[in-house]
């Protein structure tokens, strides 16, 4: 519970602000010895980045990253990596009237109150730009875990709105703006750009999993896996929910169905979603988050100015229509930095530890 | 992520295992000077204790608390209060077999993969008794915030296995063992005990809430309000997804209606369940967890040994059917934890702050 | 910085006060398969332990160790240990007197204005009976850096008041009552008596080492190993001053001499005390501590009184009139608890390291 | 114990390296609302920077602070505030024969061994130039304390090598390259130009101190204020002791004067250097440190090269010959980042807490 910083023994210090001159963060515990370019990290970045489509914030963000410290002859030694990305589309002008007043489904009244003043351009902090730096150094661990461990992070669009998106295969979801796991998304086309012109927005929800993970990584009582994952998840911008395998379909299963069994070949099913205890164990870590419509809106809203006035607001400006849309690269990003810190935990006590069982196969769903 | 430690500047640390002589935790950072006695900590043990209807396990332990340290006179003194709660109805006998074998849907054998060994005995570390010390650790929480901001927490079941509950009002919810906001619970009865003659268990939807929660509690980024929110609630045993305010609700939504209109007489709704950015707006905190089917079960199910060879688990001992019928009390002292931390921290950082605007009343659902 | 824990890896929490039922520590991070049972503990606590000879507090407490949790079968399972202390020669009555006044160089006034109240039995939370749990935990470190590394503690008393104490050998040290490493204490005996009679109390030097302690333990900026080694020594009651290697000597020495050379058969020297850029070497940690006089004499001292007024003090009861007399095994302990800490991480971030020159042995002084 | 982050409440993390192409910091947690420019920093920054004399290492670095994050508007936001320093006259081709072998005091082997690789471009991340950012993060500490408290920092040289220096003022301390408080340093001047010529180095005694620090800061058992500074102080690079008050001198003294009266008029005496029990009196706080020889120098010294074979080092290249030198401002930097982190604690914990007697002043010694 230290504000801007993820983590601890991979520890990673978010900073910046919408419309400041710069965003980045700081790595703090990156094992060293690793290769690492700039040209590691940016491909995660552009899969975020905004502006690529027409359903998407059409300001313009190269997003390009700078390693400041932390790697020496293309080797990270072991020290923090800072990673700097420079704001250069930021257009503070249009921010001057939202100042005035608070966006109903906004941080513009909670920061307010908390901190007695604020810094209304686009967002300030509470900007989902805050979500870059989260992928850059998602990409650092992600890069780890693949070499250590073979671990690999993918997530996709499950519901735009009212619409249900199946899963029809991992190959689609790079080949269209929605990260959608589908062949076909001329729907999702029209639904959105019906919901442009109509000066609204919606929500979506999003599953994010990560395969090879090794069982035992997560501290039994409170620091469990998924608690981690949870506090994670509901630390990207307008996430409401969080489930973790089954989730709410919990509630209405019988132990005799929920409970995966366990045969010498693997999990036969995964409705843990790859966690028991808070433990892993060695199943696919699944997780599905529910992403809230966006509050910056062009339909007038009713509420108050920093009067206490009652009034009405529109907002204009670049704005997502749905943040889910670019949501699905930062819930991995997430997601690894949550199993990197684990598995480094792991490494601190059980790096004796010799189970007398090999490790079973985990079950995919 | 120090492990068996919930919080910073409200520091709970947790220990104990199901069958060891005795639980308990250590809470490091009351503010000094508040009354304190085990009179106030015993009514929400009560309320979570085990054997006190036929709908739950049925081990006797009347989790008497004892105060070890922190208070003088009466009031606490600023240093850590230990609480201890004896064991006393341990009956270990009753593990030696599944000591062998792993149950579906249980711990046993992630422990085992991390640790190398396991308690098996209750289920050790694993078991849901370790949510006796964050009762006790809640009610301290809840007594400070009581007295310092008026808050007030409550839970109740939404749903059992199949059956949704409708909410008639909370004070039905102490008069039933279901903690369920509903006058006749005979339906629930009958169905608890056709599971139980079923060998099988079911899962559960508990609301857990606060009222009176400040505005501007939480920090903008990580450690927004509601991930650790979602973090403590995932923290509890068998949670598998944490809902905020609207939660999965908002993936249907539009942002003209799920943002909460502000009116100088406070929210109009509470879509939001009380945070927006990460931080709190007042409104009243709102959230909802799913609760897994117990893994326990008489029914017989497949797994494998400790060799790795397939073989059948029955579960005997004493457990309980559905452990979301005791959670609304463990789910209070979460909320209440995670309130009091942040509380504190505010105080910390931003003691000084006089926002422009005084806080409006925040919407009750 | 987080109050009464130490430690993030291998994290002690100690808890209780000196005239409170019991006192104690929790043990979070300790790897799992280690056998631990009181009897690795209890010739720690037996070392430091109150009454044992006329030149310490008469206070009689057995300091029998109880282990409550974190160990199956007589070995570790890698959940939180518990160890308790119950007090059992509290004379609080003798402390009525001290409630109403401030004994100058104690903590009393310190303690009021921070909390606003104090215990006042016994010192409360700042008596160093607060140090029999950090000695316990020391206890446990030290197994298992024993059987990691060969790692080994050892304190001495360097100087008693006004008398230097040569070193002579260690084996001395366990035959007096002072950790003397000399053959022939009578001279110190002779001293203590005086002093006593005097009513009156003195200071000491203190010094602690550990051998066998692996190269590479320390983080280089803020956690250097030797920082965290003068926050564990300051952290002990009583101890103003901290040196690592040649401390203070450093100031007139030229770099030409200071800097300890390298030779393949190891260091030649070991000013550096073991620690260079904030990491081990290999060689001998070797730290020096001040510890201060006793602040609880029967000699009149003017204060004031918890009104403000003038007044006199004169502290009755029973007191060390020199507590750097039973230190040597507390700072051994905290010591280890800083190496286990490191240990521990080191593995964290750095277990696939493999240097390409194998550590050179360190010199011993 | 989380590597390169001081502080929880106000948490600095330091990243860079002497030879990569930016150092900085990221400060969390300082209160909103606070008036703040790169002017408020420069000029602590200007004191250590380098070049300055013909007594310290002749690399020219402006060391000017860009503020990337925190501040909108002149005003701190509450949200983290990013500091940049750009790296200018780097000559890493000096480091080339450096990179074969170890010096003797340096950190070149403890880094090798832990990391398995290193930085060997100045020292890398064991220079002292990371003090840079250190020093930047204090000027806002201090600032904020001086307004919230009126709290004020001053370091001045106590021994410079084999001469002590006499206290003849503090309006002394900025008028010559040493921060030596005497009206005439020709004597130091002289004994720097032949240590020089002489192709060695030497140590120094640094005083520091904090007059205005309120009464209450420090936590009683582990995060004591005086445990905290030995942290604070031992992590900067070369210092190889830590003295609180009488430091030391405690151990020859009596408890009967060792005690710092109290009366009316505040405190007779300081022997406390401001801490009794961990935690704050009011009075000044008084610090004391020990800094060792640079080992980089020109005198030929026996070592190893990284293949383990005898050879002898000359480091070449542009350094300090006394770190010492400018250690002042970084030892104000580093307390004053101590006071802070408790100043917000103590607000967390104790904001209500009024006690009975109002504080007295703090004796100055």
């Amino acid at each position: 519970m230290s504000g801007n910083t993820f983590g601890n023994l991979f520890a990673v210090t978010n900073f910046g602000e919408s419309h400041g001159p710069a965003i980045g963060c700081v790595i703090d515990g990156c094992p060293p010895g690793m290769a690492l370019a700039a040209t590691d990290i940016q491909p995660d970045l552009d899969r975020r980045r905004p502006g690529t489509s027409r359903h998407v914030t059409q300001r313009q963000e190269a997003d390009q990253v700078e390693i400041l410290s932390g790697v020496y002859e293309g080797r990270t030694t072991g020290t923090p990596i800072c990673l700097l990305i420079r704001n250069t589309d930021q257009r503070s002008k249009d921010y001057s009237e939202i100042a005035q007043t608070f966006r109903p489904g906004h941080a513009d009244y909670a920061y307010l109150q908390k901190y007695g003043l604020r810094d209304p351009r686009g967002g300030g902090r509470s900007s989902a730009r805050m979500t870059a730096p989260m992928v850059a150094a998602g990409a650092v661990a992600k890069k780890w875990l693949r070499q250590a461990h073979g671990t690999e992070f993918r997530g996709c669009m499950q519901q735009l709105g009212d619409i249900p998106i199946p899963f029809e295969g991992w190959e689609y979801v790079p080949r269209n703006p929605f990260f959608a796991p589908v062949a076909d998304v001329s729907h999702l086309e029209a639904y959105m750009d019906a919901l442009r012109k109509s000066g609204d927005s919606c929500g979506a929800r999003i599953r994010v999993m990560a395969s090879g993970v090794p069982a035992g990584l997560g501290e039994p009582l409170f620091d469990k896996l998924d608690a981690d994952i949870a506090f994670a998840m509901m630390g990207i911008n307008a996430v409401k929910g969080v489930e973790i395998g089954s989730g709410f379909g919990v509630v209405t299963q019988r132990g005799s169905v929920h409970g995966d069994s366990l045969t010498p070949e693997g999990f036969a099913t995964n409705h843990a979603g790859g966690v028991l205890g808070g433990i892993s164990t060695g199943q696919d870590l699944e997780v599905s988050i529910a992403i809230k419509p966006t509050s910056s809106i062009i339909t007038p809203r009713d509420t108050i100015d920093i009067q206490g006035q009652p009034t009405q607001v529109i907002t204009k400006g670049r704005h997502d229509p749905c943040v889910g849309i670019r949501a699905a690269p930062i819930a991995e990003a997430m997601l690894a930095l949550v199993v990197m810190e684990h598995a480094l935990r792991q490494r601190a006590q059980n790096a004796d530890v010799q189970p007398p069982l090999a490790a079973i196969p985990g079950a995919r769903p």
